[in-house]
């Protein structure tokens, strides 16, 4: 990858870390080992590196300190999700009624296997309704069985497409509904503004990797209150909710990259549209028919 | 942790990288940054390294590269190996009338705490007698309930002791019932010798962070032909047995960090065992009376 000829646009897939992350990262790892579970001195340092992550990481994404789970990346953050959410724990069917999970047809790999998983022991899938652009229709749901729904899971930004969804509603109507609601947001976080307060989802996975943090390392916000069913097992990192030693400078990484992109978002964010426009009108002009997936708007 | 008066002993909680293992990262996060399912010219350097790193760490372990799942650390190793050799995948209870689990009383709280929700779920755990020295009583072997056990698993080098179990008989004994063994050697590689053809274990669980590699990568070593039943759902990577995309710079140092204690050890260990010779012997004489947990001779 020292071809400096090659221009690499296949940032959905991974990106490449700041400068400024790998340095951070190299000064952690070399300085702050401990471990930050142990009560003697050296244990202190991580801690703070990790709990400043986390007040950092929180800021930018509209969450509280304590809604934030570190974990492995996007993958686990979306399992743990489905699993949690709907108390699928390893080896336990889970009970009651509601065993159904609405989901779109589009989801991530995560979501649609673990969700697949689900259907292979007994659980239903229903398809939330798209329009043409792959936006929710709003206008169906009512044909939703919210009476058997354990989880609504929807992807916030598409990983192939790049559409946005708007979940504004439908965020509200699982609310009153008493259905939790997860949202992927691993090809949206660091690209658009998230605000898991706002947006009003029970739980919502990133991963660094696709905004120029470190691969190895992501999240689940989950909302202050609920509970998920445990899935990983272990010591009591993560308050409980995801054991391990904490990969502290991969943390201190994740957050960096986060707060680059929310400071330089004013000037990244028209100048990455104008780039797409321009090698969109090339591409149309040099090469018809081109056909765009996906939606102009959003 | 730039106080150059401390003297940190607790190796076992976590170790600090080898400053070789940071740069290798470092050059790898800004250099071979793609992906490696990637089928795009940028995902072949990173494909490569992750190759190279497999055969590496197969090498020093005796494992064929075939038979290395890298994952985020021991912990999830573990659960790996206990949900994934018993059949408890999330969401189902696991078929059959082996619904037994044999262990050690002072495994490690990621295999400790897995097993106890299996038991919550309906399964027995049985404990594997040791020894005051805490190691394995090979006389009780005849005392389990082989014909009801799903899983037999040790920790191979003890957390809190450093007891070194001989597993010679057990692992003949599991084969020859046909059960599965698992042993947890997060505390053993990269501090002694570790031959995984030569255990005979059906799977083995290692966390870099423990010989001087990163946090948030480890292994489960699988002997081929075993199937794991699935537990964390995404892509195709690792072989169907781990999905998420690989974090290529974490792998390649966990690699090199083995590397480095395979070509240190003949120095390494006769050094450090004098080291620790010479603690034991002053904190007897100095602060009477001391006893010591575990076993002198292993």
């Amino acid at each position: 990858m020292t071809d400096r000829s090659l221009i690499y646009l296949d940032n959905n897939a991974t990106t490449r870390p700041y400068p400024e992350v790998v340095e951070l990262m190299a000064q952690q790892f070399r300085e702050t080992y401990g471990n930050p579970g142990s009560r003697h001195a050296a244990g202190r340092p991580p801690r703070i590196v990790l709990e400043e992550a986390r007040e950092s990481t929180a800021a930018v994404l509209g969450a509280k300190p304590s809604e934030i789970v570190f974990t492995s990346g996007g993958t686990e953050a979306t399992n743990l999700a489905v699993f949690g959410l709907t108390g699928a724990t390893p080896g336990s069917a889970a009970v009651g009624t509601r065993r159904t999970i609405a989901l779109t047809a589009g989801e991530h790999p995560a979501t649609m296997e673990a969700c697949r998983h689900l259907e292979q022991s007994g659980w239903s899938l229903v398809t939330l309704d798209v329009d043409e652009e792959g936006r929710l229709r709003e206008d169906r749901f009512d044909r939703l069985p919210w009476d058997r729904l354990r989880l609504v899971t929807v992807i916030l930004a598409h990983n192939e497409t790049g559409v946005v969804q708007g979940v504004a509603a439908l965020s509200e109507r699982c609310r009153r509904e008493g259905v939790p609601l997860h949202l992927d947001a691993v090809q949206a976080v660091g690209k658009i503004p998230v605000h898991f307060g706002e947006l009003g989802a029970t739980t919502l996975a990133l991963g660094a990797h696709k905004f120029h943090g470190p691969r190895g390392v992501g999240a689940l916000l989950v909302r202050d209150g609920v509970k998920l069913a445990p899935w990983l097992f272990g010591g009591h990192q993560e308050s409980g909710r995801r054991p391990g030693t904490e990969p502290v400078a991969l943390i201190a990484g994740m957050a960096q990259a986060l707060q680059l992109w929310e400071a330089n978002r004013r000037d990244r964010t028209p100048r990455i549209r104008a780039l797409r426009d321009r090698l969109e009108a090339a591409l149309s002009q040099c090469c018809p028919p081109v056909v765009l997936n996906g939606s102009r708007e959003h």
